[in-house]
């Protein structure tokens, strides 16, 4: 029953090429996967026999490299053929990718009226609503009754994909309500528009707001669309939910990839040297770091020579204590992602963290003892060690909730490197806490 | 002009406490935040004051388990009348978190046809797509022409919150379509139905599928609703895309949490001592993970004693190779995430992480080699270093990609304790590495 056991797989197992009624006949979601899994040789191919508005529709649902690729591989004619044939903001981004000289010229071969749209619509930021709205829009004046609009909308809405809703103006142009298309079908005949909007106040979005902020809008209301205004409250388009899926997907990976310092837009389909170049300076980063716990650790090098099983004590000490933290790091990141930020919230979510940390170090420091003391016998040093785990994990779980919270103050990405910042954090103050202690208890 | 100006904040920053007319004033989503702030006994003033419906819309915008405490606290008639106005599928979602005499008793007090519903509702499991499936669906038959179809909707939808879609179904009641809502009002008049459905196929789903694979297909198709149906084809219900938002919100926190051990479902509203149960035994897991790696420091001890220099670059390898293969565990756990498993391109995407660490590790201990010799001026211990410290990052790169490959084929969750998994094996021959390296090379 489930259409995964019904359709063809994503990627074909088998190498055998497709034939063009194979892709024809599937959805273009998975006629773009198809496209994808080809070389690009027969992706063009393809593409050359497609009817344009199908190549249309499974170009806009490739990966944006693929999508270039495949762009610039095409002749310049047909590119802009099926740019025209495109949702603006899917051509939009797709442009958005393009060389300049390649997006210059496949513009000028565009036809005039959705060359200027596609102009103003490339002016936008596209990690701000503007540069993510659609501008296929249904407008509606306010004065006009539910058959009207019924008339209108059938003349207008021919090649709008998805009119969830409609929008009202008043007589200058100025956003004045929304009304759902199945409110238009379901009123009675003669009801003006204005009266079928609901009382609760229409929720709108400037152009400049940050995409993510929209995706909480959108799924904080449970909108289908999210209209897009400027300053003076003229509609410029809707963000609809199928680009808030998106949107939260890549957030998501942002926030778990920047977290430990690869790059926030990197899949496994990426040029690997691509990634490298992302991972690298983090990962020198990272190494510049260690080597503050490195210093810490040779200025007790002098109490390892005396007493080498704190050495063996070093990683337990400091794997546990990053292991607590980033505990409460990822919950702390998520809750930003998920969430508004609410400065009262966030710091009390950080002393949360903390009560946590104190009952778990404490839990789990006593449980070291335990074992240090009927390992070794030694009763001092397993005091040390569990003084510097607990001290450490507690610590570390404030250090884990803080980082992305401090991040966030200083207007940065909450998640970038901040499991890195916290480990070197742990590390270090673990390996000061267990040598130094073991300094002033065991070896005086 | 965003709607973060012009709207109450999500949590009063004020303690005032606000009026009835303000709550009434607010979008049921901004209400619930607005009642979520309260203490509970101003919560139940409230509700008790609101219009059902109202109460009812705000109640399913709540956190679980602030709707849970709340519905615990009113009289069960008052509890029982707003499950009746809620959709099904939030009703059900707040049953089932309930104890099993007070869901009873609730049941008992709801009208028989409602019952009837939720008790089905309640058989299915809530991961599944029966168990987040909405059965407020506008069901038509194939053969009514767009004219009775509108007239039907009319009298059928008045509490049927998102039509998006009309299903239509056979003379067995088997689903064989669906239609928008917006092609039936743009349809021609006299138009039979089964003329308007679209060749491409019926994307279903058995109710018995994983939420998350129900997200995935959703967003795949950018659908509004995916229809859910039984072994006969019968249509049960539909999953609505704002559902989907929650779910792939839900699913980024489980992985990013589930990764480092914390619970799946935690948030920052959790209650703490929650937090610490679900923690704790994979805190635990880890320490004791972190003894294998302290048994491999113990049995280089005496090389340890002979050069304490190996203790401080102990943390350099283990942390540098952690990162590392924590950059791979995080693209890959994305991956896994975000598409459906495909063995063969998982696997390929192994060999491309395993290339990136190559080259990082070749890159990042060549410059560590360079910094060593620098530092300490010997040529041998900045060649062990250098050694230890590339093949264990490539070895971090490898099972960072690999661990969630293998928790998946297990059939385990790929994110789960994955964190914990790596360090123990990056940390432990990190040092095995180092330390035998050094024995090796500068102890004979």
């Amino acid at each position: 029953m489930s259409v995964k056991e019904e359709r063809a797989p994503f990627t074909g197992d088998d190498n055998d090429t497709p034939t063009l009624a194979e892709i024809e006949a599937q959805h273009p979601a998975d006629a773009a996967d198809t496209i994808e899994g080809l070389d690009i040789i027969d992706q063009v191919k393809f593409i050359k026999q497609l009817p344009i508005k199908d190549a249309a529709k499974s170009i806009a649902e490739m990966e944006d490299l693929d999508q270039q690729e495949l762009i610039t591989n095409l002749n310049r004619g047909l590119a802009a053929r099926i740019l025209e044939q495109m949702r603006p903001d899917d051509a939009t981004d797709l442009l958005d990718g393009l060389q300049d000289d390649l997006q210059k010229s496949l513009l000028s071969r565009i036809d005039a009226e959705d060359r200027a749209e596609l102009k103003t619509l490339l002016t936008f930021d596209p990690d701000t609503a503007g540069g993510v709205m659609n501008t296929e829009v249904v407008i509606l004046d306010q004065d006009l009754n539910a058959d009207q609009a019924v008339s209108k909308i059938r003349e207008e809405v021919e090649d709008k994909e998805i009119p969830y809703y409609a929008y009202l103006t008043d007589k200058k142009d100025r956003l004045v309500g929304v009304v759902s298309l199945r409110d238009i079908l379901l009123a009675k005949r003669g009801v003006i528009l204005k009266e079928l909007v609901k009382t609760q106040n229409l929720v709108t979005v400037g152009y400049n707001i940050d995409k993510e902020e929209v995706a909480h809008l959108i799924a904080h209301y449970n909108l289908l669309a999210l209209p897009v205004v400027d300053f003076g409250n003229r509609l410029l388009g809707v963000v609809t939910v199928d680009d808030v899926i998106d949107i939260i997907h890549e957030e998501a990976s942002e926030d778990m990839q920047a977290m430990v310092g690869a790059g926030a837009d990197e899949t496994t389909d990426s040029p690997w040297l691509y990634s490298v170049r992302m991972r690298l300076p983090w990962l020198i980063i990272n190494v510049i770091f260690s080597a503050i716990s490195a210093w810490v650790v040779h200025l007790f090098e002098g109490n390892i020579t005396q007493m080498a099983v704190l050495a063996v004590l070093m990683p337990v000490v400091a794997n546990q204590a990053g292991n607590t933290g980033q505990q409460a790091l990822a919950v702390m990141i998520r809750q930003l992602a998920m969430e508004r930020f609410d400065r009262k919230r966030a710091w009390l979510a950080v002393l949360r963290e903390l009560r946590i940390g104190l009952l778990n170090g404490l839990i789990i420091s006593s449980l070291v003892f335990c074992a240090a003391f009927a390992v070794t016998g030694k009763l001092g040093l397993a005091l040390v060690m569990c003084g510097a785990l607990g001290v450490d994990m507690v610590l570390g779980a404030f250090a884990g909730a803080s980082i992305p919270l401090l991040l966030k103050e200083l207007g940065r990405d909450p998640a970038q490197a901040s499991s890195i910042f916290l480990t070197t954090i742990t590390d270090s103050m673990g390996f000061f806490f267990l040598l130094g202690l073991a300094g002033l208890v065991l070896l005086t």
